[in-house]
C-alpha cells in the first residue's frame, strides 16, 4: 500500500461508523490503501452544521433506528442497539489520539474494541473508567492510557484532530476522504472504491 | 408485474430525486415491481422536520454542490445543477396529481419531461407558465390542466399528498416504500432491489 492512505472519520458512537469500521479491512483490500482512523466528536461538528443527532430527528430518527440494524445486517455485522444511545465520546477520542502519536496500529486495535463494545456488547464507553477497561481487555496499557487521557497535549491533539476534520468538510460519520474526494456513509463505500480503483469519473 | 408497487417519493427540485426518476425504468425491471410516483413538497416536509435544504446546511452544502453532478455521472445521468436553485414545486406537484387522478401514466411522463427540463435544460418549472410549456412539450393537454392546477378539489388533492407522504415517514427525496420498508436516497437503490426481489434479511 504505497500510494496515500484514506482518511476513515467516525464517531464512536455512531452506528453506521461502526459498520464501516467492520468493513475497514475489506476497503483496504479493494483499494490498495491504507486507511487512517480518525475518530471525531459529532456533538462538535453539529454546533458548526447546526444538525441534530440522527435519532431526534422526527421521521429520520425512526427511519434510522430501524435502518441500524437492517445496514449491519447487509453487511453481515454483528449489532445490538446500545442503551444509552448516543453517548459521549471525549474519553474514548482522547484515549485514541494518546495511542495514535505512538503507536497507530494500536490505537485502531483500541478503537475496533470499543465499537464492539458499544455496538455488539452494549458496554460503557462514555466514560475513561469504560474505555481503559476495555483497553486492558484488548492487552492495551491501561495505566499508561490513564494518565495520558488526562494529559493536556493529548485533549488539546484530540480538538485539533476535530478541528481539522471539520476544517476538511467533514459533517458525519462515517466520512472517508481520498485524494482530496470526500464520500460520506456507509452507503457510499462502493462509489468510494470505484472511484479509488478508476482514478474518479 | 402483479405485486404491491413501489411508492416513489420525491422533489421535483430535487437533484438525487431527478437521478432517480432516470432510472425508474430500471428498478422496475429489476424487481419486477411497478413504481407509483409520488411528488412532495421538501418545504412542507422540513417544517415537519426542522430540517434545512440540503444546499444551505454549512458542509454539507458544500459536499452536496459537488456530489449531485458526481452521482449523476456514476449513474450516466446528464445533468447540469439548474440556476436559481432550489425552486418551489408546488405548481409542478399539483399539475402532476391534476393528472394523476385521471391518467398516472401521463402524469409520470410529465413528471419526467419536468425532470429533464429542470436538471438537464435549465428550465423554468416554478411557475404555472413554465410547467405548462413542458406539458404542452410533452404532447399533454395545456389547457386543461392550466384549468386543472387553479382547481380547488387538486389543490386539495395535492396537499393530501403531502400530508400521507409524511404520514408514511417520507423526509428526504427520493424516498421508496415497499411492502411497508423505507429506503431513503438513490444511494439505497440497490438496497430497495435486493430487500424486494429476496424478501427482506
Amino acid at each position: 500500500m504505497s500510494a496515500a492512505p484514506i482518511d476513515f472519520y467516525f464517531d464512536f458512537s455512531s452506528p453506521y461508523g461502526y459498520v464501516a469500521s467492520r468493513l475497514a479491512a475489506d476497503i483496504e483490500r479493494s483499494t490498495g490503501r491504507a486507511l487512517r482512523w480518525r475518530p471525531v466528536l459529532l456533538g462538535a461538528i453539529f454546533k458548526t452544521t447546526g444538525q441534530a443527532p440522527l435519532t431526534e430527528v422526527p421521521l429520520k430518527g425512526d427511519y434510522s433506528r430501524r435502518d441500524f440494524a437492517r445496514t449491519a445486517r447487509l453487511h453481515k455485522v454483528e449489532y445490538r442497539h446500545p442503551d444509552p444511545f448516543p453517548v459521549g465520546t471525549v474519553a474514548a477520542c482522547r484515549a485514541f489520539y494518546a495511542l495514535d502519536a505512538i503507536d497507530p496500529q494500536a490505537a485502531r486495535r483500541l478503537a475496533e474494541a470499543l465499537f464492539l463494545a458499544f455496538f455488539r456488547d452494549n458496554r460503557d464507553i462514555s466514560t475513561a473508567s469504560g474505555v481503559l477497561a476495555i483497553a486492558k481487555e484488548a492487552h492495551l496499557d491501561g495505566e499508561a492510557l490513564a494518565r495520558s487521557i488526562e494529559d493536556p497535549a493529548v485533549k488539546d491533539r484530540t480538538r485539533r484532530a476535530v478541528e481539522e476534520a471539520i476544517a476538511a468538510g467533514v459533517f458525519g460519520s462515517p466520512y472517508f476522504i481520498a485524494d482530496g474526494e470526500p464520500f460520506w456513509g456507509v452507503d457510499r463505500i462502493p462509489m468510494l472504491e470505484s472511484w479509488v480503483r478508476s482514478g474518479g469519473w
